[in-house]
């Protein structure tokens, strides 16, 4: 199985935060994911300032797009994002849209469906067949602050969604030592946000999420 | 039952376009809608500049919230949002979260939950528990796009919902001739968006709507 890619989630406030953050850490990082909140502070131009800051980085668009799919995929793909998410509730013509838009524009641009519990396997089958080509198993952070833990729930989903064929990313205060929960599952990203942004080397930190990639999926 | 309001969804791409669309209508709205759209595109200046323009409307922020609740409530709010929505998907923990921090807040902030047909008539009970006053019901502009119609299913929704408890907004491509269908319903807020911004007559399409809300509902 093919290691796992590790994202950092940009939560900042401001653009110049947000680039802050990642140059920190930026060594070990394969993605940069321009978050929602940050999103919605600063607007488009942050995935672009992002872009141009880490060109050879791959750029998630964390729109959580609901509607209007082209309108969005047009904006976050000519802003420069490489990714963006949809969220789980999103009509399926809104999937479809995404899927189509995203392979008319090409340049390796993908479509992440973005996943609460709210969600009916029936739908995860639709977005089979829009094509969908990515999933992000999400535990929520309100979620997590309110106690909920990594349990076997998530894992047998995320299994089941990475048997059906999605590359699935795996987020939601993802600790270290969650990693070796996942290990026989093919993950294709990891996303880390507070755990390396909050910590007082990022480099360090974002090096021993790779580290422990190692352990459990080679290259 | 009291007359509807009337909202005006502002998709816009930029600021400026915004401000020029809603003028044009202005005498005849009750609620701004500060787009998804507008908001990714040029982050949440766009609530303070409109809300700057527009003092005495009710601005709604149309963030869509999927998680991260007293985050994106605070920033909303803060640049001058009255109300925000919330996305169906959303953990309950986010909904609670977003209720209460509405209530600290005061100054009539208020949550609505934007519903997409992908939803469980269990989360609007969990909802309704949780103290969520607003629902938007939504008919997708994909959707739309792909020739869906508003129909009884839309209707009877919207009847329970009210019978809820629920102050109802309904939105998603309304034109004139739709509002009779919703007459017997408690309707909190119609949103009208591209048929008055695109009109050639904005202000004469926007008055239509009122004289059309005072036909089936009086105040």
């Amino acid at each position: 199985m093919a290691l796992p890619l590790l994202q950092i989630a940009l939560d900042n406030l401001t653009i110049e935060e947000a680039i802050n953050s990642a140059q920190k850490a930026a060594k070990y990082i394969d993605v940069i994911e321009v978050g929602t909140i940050l999103l919605a502070s600063e607007g488009k131009k942050a995935i672009a300032e992002l872009k141009k800051a880490f060109p050879d980085k791959i750029i998630v668009a964390d729109g959580k797009i609901a509607d209007a799919g082209k309108v969005f995929a047009k904006m976050f793909f000519e802003s420069g994002a490489d990714y963006t998410t949809a969220i789980c509730a999103a009509e399926n013509a809104t999937m479809e849209d995404l899927v189509q838009y995203s392979q008319t524009f090409g340049n390796g641009k993908e479509l992440q469906v973005e996943m609460t519990t709210n969600f009916t396997w029936e739908q995860v089958q639709s977005w089979k067949q829009a094509g969908v080509p990515q999933v992000v198993w999400h535990r929520a952070r309100d979620a997590q602050a309110a106690g909920v833990k990594w349990g076997q729930k998530d894992i047998d989903t995320v299994k089941k969604l990475a048997d059906m064929g999605f590359k699935v990313t795996v987020t939601g205060g993802v600790a270290v030592e969650d990693i070796k929960l996942f290990k026989d599952i093919p993950i294709y990203i990891f996303i880390a946000g507070r755990s390396i942004r909050d910590a007082a080397d990022p480099q360090a930190a974002a090096k021993e999420f790779k580290d422990e990639f190692k352990k459990y999926w080679s290259n």
